[in-house]
Formats: C-alpha cells, sequence, structure tokens
C-alpha cells in the first residue's frame, strides 16, 4: 500500500499541463473552430496545407496562454478567443517560413509542409495566415491589441534573422543567443500573455506581470527546446533529434561545451557545425561532450533561473486554480520529455 | 519648322507618369525617408538587404498612387505618407517573397536579394518589412484603414498562391487568369488608391470611385507587364524576357495563343511550359506564335479596356492637374516600354 501511495504522490507532483489545459479547454474549442474558419479560401490549397501544419498537434501552448492569462484575468468576455487564434496564426506563418529556411523534412514526426507542397507553397501560405491573423486583429478592433502583435512580429522576424546570421557561427557568446531566442520564441510569449490582462482591462502593473512572466517562460521554453535536440528520450515520441546540430544552430548547449571544450574539441565543433562537414557518429560524439562539459545540465539550470522570474512575475496575483496551473505550466516547460 | 512642331507635338502627347512624379514628388521626398527609417534594425542585414530592393529603383508607382489620390481629395494632412510607405513595404516584401518562389536571379537588370544572400535571408527580411508596414499602420491608428489593408494583403497572399498553382496548367483559362493577377497585383492598387479617400474623409462614392481606379488600372498594368516578359524593346532597358517563360506561369499572352493555336502549337506549349522541357530557341518560337495570334496585341487591347474603365472610375472628381496626371498614368501603363 505505502508503494501506491508513493506512486500516486509522485504522479501529482509529475508537472503537466493538464491542469491548464483542462481550465482554458472550453474556450481551446473555440480557438479550434475559429482557426479552422480563418484558413478558410477557395483556393483550396490554403485550407490543406494550412491544417496539415496547425492539425500536426503541437501543444498550442501560445493560444492557451492567452486563454489562461485573460481567465487570470477574471475576463469574461470573447475577445481571448479571437486573439489566442491570431498569435496561433503568427506561430504557424512562421513555423512554415522557419521550416523553409531550415530546409526541414520532419516536424513533429510529420512530413513538413515544404517537403509535402513545396517551399513555395509554404512561403506564400505562412503569408496568407500572417494577413489572415492581421484580418482577425483588425476585427477585434483595438489598436493597442495591434501594437503589442505588431511589434512581436516585427520582434520574431529580427530574431529569425539574427538565429540565421549566428548559424554556424561557433564564437556566438551566450548573450547572442539570448537574444535571439528572447526575439524569435520569448516575445510573442510575452504578447500572448499581455493581452490577456489587455482585453480584461487590468492595470498595466498586471498587463506588464503577465508579459515578464510570458517573456521568461518563452526563455526557458526556447532553452528546454535547444536541450530536447541533444537528448535521446524524445526519440521515442516521435520527433527526431539531432536537427540543429544537421543545421548547424549554435543554441546554448553547443556554446557551453565548445567554450569549455579544449583546442582539439573546438576544433570537432568547428569543422561539425561551422563548416557544416558532418560524418557518421559525429551528432553522438557532440552528446558525449556535451555531458562531458555538463552543457546540457547546465543549460536546464538557466532554464530553470528563467522559470523563477516567470514564477515571481505572477506574484503579484492573488491565489488561484488558474495561477496554480500557470506555475504547474513553467515547471511542465522545464520538465517536459517533449 | 513643320518637323519641329510635329516632333513637340508628339512628345507632349506622349503618356509619361512625369507629371503625376512632379506634382507629389515633396510626399514622395518623405516617403523615401520613412522607408529609410522603417527600414532600421540593430540586425545590419535587414537594411542592407531591405535596401537593395529598395532602392533597386522601381518606380514607386503604388506609393505614388497613395499619395496622388489624397491630393485629388484635397488632403492636406501628413498620414498619406506614412500609409503610402506601408504600401511600399508590402509590396516589397511581396518582391522578396516572390524572388524565392520563382528561383528568380534578376530583378530589373540587378541580382536579387535571394541571389545575393540566400533564400533564407529574403524570406525572413520580408516578413520583416511586412511586420514593419503593420507597425506603420498601427502608428496611423485607423482601424479602417488596417482593415483595408489586411484585406488586401491576404488577397494578394491568395493570388499568389493561385499564380503557383496555375503555373505550368496550359490549361488555364483568361477568367482563371484574370482572378489571379486581380488578387495579387490590381488589389494593392485598389487600396494604395482607396486610402487617399480614407484619409481625406470623403464621401464613399469617392472611396469606391478610387479603389475602382486603383483595381482596373492594376489589372491593366499587369497585363502590359505579361506583355513586355515577351517583348524585346524593355531589353534595351536592362530587364530581361522570358522570366514568365521560363517559369512556366501561364499569362494572358499564352492563353490566348495557345488557344488559338493548332495541336502542333499546343503540343509545343505544353512541352515548353506544361512540362517544362525547353530547348533552345523556344523562347523565340512562343513569341513567333503570340505574333501569329496577335496574342500580344490582344493582351495590349484588354489593358486598354480596363484602362478606360480605370478612366471612366474618375469621372465623380472634378477637372484638375492631378486628375489629368492620373489619367496620363493610365496611358502611361498600358503604352510604357519598360
Amino acid at each position: 500500500m505505502g508503494i501506491v501511495v508513493e506512486l500516486d504522490e509522485k504522479r501529482n507532483k509529475k508537472p503537466s499541463f493538464e491542469a491548464l489545459s483542462a481550465i482554458v479547454s472550453s474556450d481551446m474549442l473555440l480557438v479550434n473552430k475559429l482557426i479552422l474558419k480563418g484558413m478558410e479560401s477557395p483556393v483550396t490549397l490554403i485550407p490543406q496545407l494550412a491544417k496539415h501544419v496547425i492539425s500536426a498537434g503541437g501543444k498550442r501552448l501560445r493560444p492557451m496562454l492567452t486563454l489562461a492569462s485573460a481567465k487570470l484575468c477574471n475576463y469574461d468576455g470573447a475577445r481571448h478567443v479571437t486573439l489566442a487564434t491570431c498569435i496561433e496564426f503568427i506561430h504557424t506563418a512562421t513555423l512554415l517560413h522557419d521550416d523553409v529556411v531550415d530546409d526541414s523534412k520532419l516536424r513533429r514526426g510529420l512530413e513538413t509542409a515544404n517537403s509535402v507542397w513545396g517551399n513555395q507553397a509554404s512561403v506564400l501560405v505562412g503569408d496568407f495566415l500572417f494577413s489572415r491573423s492581421f484580418e482577425l486583429m483588425v476585427e477585434d478592433g483595438s489598436v493597442k491589441v495591434m501594437r503589442i502583435l505588431a511589434s512581436a512580429s516585427a520582434c520574431l522576424a529580427e530574431g529569425e534573422v539574427m538565429q540565421l546570421l549566428t548559424a554556424n557561427d561557433t564564437e556566438t557568446g551566450e548573450s547572442a543567443y539570448l537574444d535571439v531566442i528572447k526575439a524569435k520564441t520569448a516575445q510573442l510569449f510575452a504578447a500572448a500573455c499581455r493581452l490577456g490582462a489587455v482585453v480584461a482591462d487590468r492595470p498595466n502593473v498586471e498587463e506588464e506581470g503577465l508579459e515578464a512572466f510570458g517573456m521568461n517562460l518563452g526563455v526557458a521554453f526556447q532553452l528546454i527546446d535547444d536541450v530536447l535536440d541533444y537528448s535521446a528520450i524524445q526519440n521515442t515520441l516521435g520527433k527526431t533529434i539531432g536537427d540543429d546540430f544537421r543545421e548547424g544552430k549554435i543554441t546554448l548547449p553547443v556554446i557551453l561545451a565548445f567554450r569549455r571544450g579544449n583546442d582539439e574539441e573546438r576544433g570537432f565543433w568547428q569543422r561539425a557545425l561551422g563548416e557544416l562537414d558532418q560524418k557518421d557518429g559525429d551528432l553522438e560524439h557532440a552528446i558525449t561532450l556535451m555531458k562531458k562539459h555538463q552543457a546540457l545540465n547546465d543549460t536546464i539550470e538557466r532554464a530553470r533561473h528563467y522559470g523563477a522570474m516567470a514564477r515571481d512575475s505572477l506574484g503579484i496575483f492573488p491565489k488561484s486554480k488558474i495561477k496554480d496551473a500557470l506555475i504547474n505550466l513553467i515547471d511542465f516547460c522545464i520538465e517536459r520529455p517533449y
């Protein structure tokens, strides 16, 4: 009996985003409906391709953040559903363009849209979804909301360009890397959360609290994403590892291993990522070097630091079920195996 | 002496957009300044690449339309400058993505951004410019303006996807082709013109008049663009001919030549454009067939039809110097050698 209790306790403690998911589930159904409606076009390739990406699963984390933030602010209107959909469209447009830029063949174990329909269609349908998200914002009609989303979108594009420029550059430092992930990932998380306070017409301090929560959560999320690209566990979940390695992306695990390595090791990183001259066994060797230098564990430690800041950003909000669920989400983003 | 007069008369009659250009020149200086400011980013590749495309010349036709339409409506504020810049950014973002989609090496005789900096950077800087145009609209702050531009942007993306789908399909009919060029080109012309009436707060009938002017002008403009891709004159102006042919784009000159041709000729079009199996001399043969079937001349005739509608759309506006210049612009768009 004792053992059973222990297992149950462990299960209860295991971070998940199910609590959050359950709280926003009815709103999320509305978001999913609006997503389907927003993809409609007489040009049938558009919904076909868009559905492929959007229904490929994913955790719908970003729209969930908007829904949850609105709930945390006791919002009882319907605008958060429209804006959560906007956020998901911006994210999806970025995914489509990312896969073209990275020449990716697989995403979440499925063929990418560009490998099914070609790069051309992916670029253009990405543009369509971006325009559609813009139409949804106009429907919402708040210039304040549009300002937040326009600025997040511009940041996102800047972040993607920065990432392109640091690719294959093994000299990239941790702060340049942080600039990239703040811009390309965390800004949209921050906007998604801030919008919850905006629709609820809450005071500025709450807008800023939620924005800081999203920003720190986004950084933590991306740090773990970059760890997962070198950790084998996820392999069982249909995700491929080693994408970043094959593309020569300079993420924190690489930066730490490179800076902590000896000349021979740096030579390896330079050949494999700097010159993209990769041989069989290189990915395994990279992982070995990362383990030798604690690069993966220390990246997770960095993520915990941002997770702690995300948690404190919520300090101004009174205790509630939804706040607990958001805090649990931080832990999930850090401990998640996928 | 008689001869000199005749030449002068001819010169005066020759359609040009210089009259229009002169009328909006001081506003255009402001647009150019705002363009430079809008491209700024700490990520230096962004202004570098954007400048390459934007300063590559072009006629700045679209922003000029916004400036001129505002003037036609006696607008004396400054919003038209911001919105003209938005229009140019949306157009430039589309050019960048187009060149990636078409894998173009040259534009206006210069290397395309994608051939200098790669497809990846072009996709991302296109996204940046699109976001930046969105930020400029937010600065303007009118939801009505944003609705017009959001809807034009979504149309534009739809048009580009439609064009991708009709590429290499020699069965494409004239009405499908018209749908494509209305969506991918004319809608932005229409929006550019409509905004002139919107900022001047003119009655709906003037908004609609200017929108119809822009729409018809845009169709005429694209028809002539498609003719110029098969006509040799421009060659002297640094433009390459045969781009559409090499990419297998099904434009009206092709549609007319295909439909008016015999089985052997259709076989040729099917091989060269349907299957993209092209040999030396094919482009010349295509032009010969177009001439045989009056396909180029009749496409110009179709453009004149839209030009006539554009002219009539301006009927509700009283005679003025700027109206004359806009009508001259229609003729220029149709008679232009480049």
